[in-house]
């Protein structure tokens, strides 16, 4: 892959079949009443011009998405989920009965039944402008035939959520019964309580932050740097080369990915076990598991994400601060209307407990209606992944709560409003 | 640098002036009677034969060294101090009377009446092999007249520790008052320990582990990636080359001066702070201070150290078990003969407070004296170089307090002796 410039790398790839037992493990496909079956993805493209918040515009942009469950008649069972830095709009179910295919990215939350119940609720999830999986990014085509590469316009959380209104007036949602997300999903949905707060009814916000700290800033910008130090990069122009700039890609992504675990966890996963050796082997070979781990995340990477959409992503990730404009993270919830949820984790130190509070004071402090959760899990930021079970009693248990409580003003108001009705006739 | 593959790296190297202001503070340089002047680099070459952990042999190596303050008459005083990674064997005072010159990297810690007080003791410090700065090491001239690049057998603390025991012999010194270090000079003082248990009197064990974690080697492994990733690399053969893997090295310098600093003294120094301008440009450009930061750190960290130092020095660390051929922790202690201190600091997250008291639990067991501070600092690892005050009152007090006991014991020894004579006239 790099055979131009030198010799083989030493590690990356590695052998995959070795490495695929060192995995997370994933639910086995089988047949569930609970499990989301074949999905479509869909795509939608909209001619009009999107302004952002650099200035610059996207002349027209298509956005990919899936949608699991039933839109109620009066369209008031919708949630938003928002997907992280590396996913995309296949939050659930497969594309195909390959027995061998792995689900969506958060496939154990969302289905009949789950923390996200499509019995009840329609879920749906689009994949960020900017990204590289069927929304309009760097790689995508620009109006003059050529991929965009570094002349896509750089663009921030707040214009993913408006490139997300024109997905839900397409799909004739006025108003979401809630907005979720983890990471920078979770700043995705506390970007839609601020700028529409008139179509949000609960925000959940997980394992985020509403303005990123100097240390989250520092270890994107490492990832950035490992880009632009691969030759193939080339400032970004790759996507007429043979080659790509892979190795910087999955540097950037071992980094982010110690980070979404804890040492905790590593040490648990891994401590200093050796990758299919008894004996130290005193080399650069790869002697211990948690390296081929590294290195099998790094290189699986490559093959589903473009280096430029990662520089994107991140750069919107460094520029959150839900602050901007307003002047205070307070003065930007003033106008909220929603309910929030907001859950946090022990492990996690890319987005700490602190950051989570960066939210719920101020909102303690405007008196919004805030439920807090900080959870102990020793996953690191990948708990919001990996803890289904408590997840699916604070976010299942919340949504029911929520719902039950719309269920019952609605009725209520039906009832005044026939009261009314009989009153006047 | 980078010009025969790609355009210039958007934001390596920064404009150096603009940055230092964002450099930790250094003493400013002036004649201070606690400061140690001028100091020479020594170099002394072993023809012996350097037997390896690993099996290889280094057939004769260099040590360069430096040392402060004066050998007593009966050799008791001597301090041999470790450096980390990325240090070598300026541990103080300046090369030239250059008033932008700065000082050796321990050079608060070192000096009259200072922590370690060169009006009482000898300090000596060396630089490791497998080292850049002095010391044989890879870019080092092989016996075939060569660089031995990747040839150099890969070194373990071990080695590293009983190439120093060379330097002792040499300077005529059987046992060290003390053998001190940080972070990976921690583990060499604990080798030094537990492999010469008869030249250690105290073991001073600083921000380090016994043995590495999961989390430690894979940020290692993530820094030696950066370089394996540079094609200026050309598998460690760069020595005869114009160019040098700089953007793979300074990548993982990036990463590694992150694990350095805690969350909390990169928020303190930089937050969200822009560099040079008032408003974000939405754009690649350097927008956070933070990342002019790292990638200073980065760049200058290119001027003065091998890429292939860097991979052999990780792996020395990596492969750092004090467990390792005892079979436990404890038993490798068994036998040791000195008194322990030991330091960790609360804002830590790369050698943390457990892994300290992962060697202070087995002393304790085995009825050892061990002194243990956890000491609150928010500097994170670097916290051992900054706190300077408390550094200095625990181990300034500590060297005193041994000092003191040792030498009672040997007044009492020598009014013992003398009584003995007495009696046997």
């Amino acid at each position: 892959m790099n055979g131009k410039f030198g010799p083989p790398r030493p590690a990356i790839p590695p052998e995959e079949d070795d490495l695929r037992k060192l995995l997370p493990r994933r639910p086995v496909r089988m047949r569930d009443p609970q499990s989301i079956e074949i999905v479509d993805r869909h795509h939608v493209t909209f001619d009009e011009v999107l302004q952002l918040r650099s200035g610059g515009i996207l002349a027209g942009f298509t956005l990919a998405y899936e949608a699991y469950g039933k839109l109620n008649d009066d369209h008031s069972n919708a949630i938003l989920i928002c997907h992280a830095l590396s996913g995309d709009s296949h939050l659930a179910g497969y594309y195909t009965d390959d027995p061998e295919e792995k689900p969506g990215w958060w496939h154990e939350a969302v289905g009949p039944g789950k923390m996200f119940d499509t019995n009840r609720f329609f879920v749906i999830c689009s994949n960020v402008i900017g990204g590289c999986r069927g929304s309009t990014g760097p790689s995508s085509i620009a109006p003059d035939g050529k991929p965009y590469a570094l002349r896509f316009p750089v663009v921030t959380v707040d214009d993913m959520v408006k490139a997300q209104t024109y997905l839900m007036d397409y799909l004739g949602i006025k108003t979401l019964f809630a907005v979720a997300g983890g990471s920078m999903g979770g700043m995705q949905a506390l970007q839609w309580a601020v700028d529409y707060p008139d179509r949000v009814r609960n925000t959940l916000f997980i394992a985020s932050t509403p303005v990123s700290s100097s240390q989250n800033i520092a270890f994107n910008e490492i990832g950035r740097q490992a880009i632009y130090a691969d030759p193939y990069w080339n400032h970004g122009d790759y996507y007429d080369t043979p080659e790509r700039p892979d190795a910087g890609l999955a540097v950037a992504r071992m980094v982010g990915h110690i980070t979404y675990m804890s040492e905790q966890s590593l040490e648990a996963k891994f401590g200093r076990r050796l990758q299919e050796k008894t004996e130290l082997t005193y080399s650069f070979e790869t002697d211990f598991a948690v390296e081929s781990y590294l290195h099998y995340q790094g290189f699986k990477f490559t093959e589903r994400f473009d280096a430029n959409s990662y520089l994107y992503i991140t750069k919107a990730l460094d520029y959150y601060n839900v602050a901007d404009g307003h002047g205070s993270i307070e003065n930007a919830l003033k106008k909220t209307r929603c309910n929030y949820l907001v859950i946090s984790f022990s492990s996690d130190w890319l987005y700490t407990r602190p950051q989570a509070l960066e939210l719920v004071r101020p909102l303690e402090n405007l008196g919004l209606p805030v439920e807090y959760h900080h959870v102990e899990a020793s996953f690191g930021h990948d708990s919001f992944l990996v803890e289904v079970e408590t997840m699916t009693e604070i976010v299942g248990g919340y949504l029911n709560r929520q719902w039950q409580v719309s269920h019952d003003e609605a009725i209520t108001d039906d009832q005044r409003n026939h009261a009314n009705v009989d009153l006047h006739n």
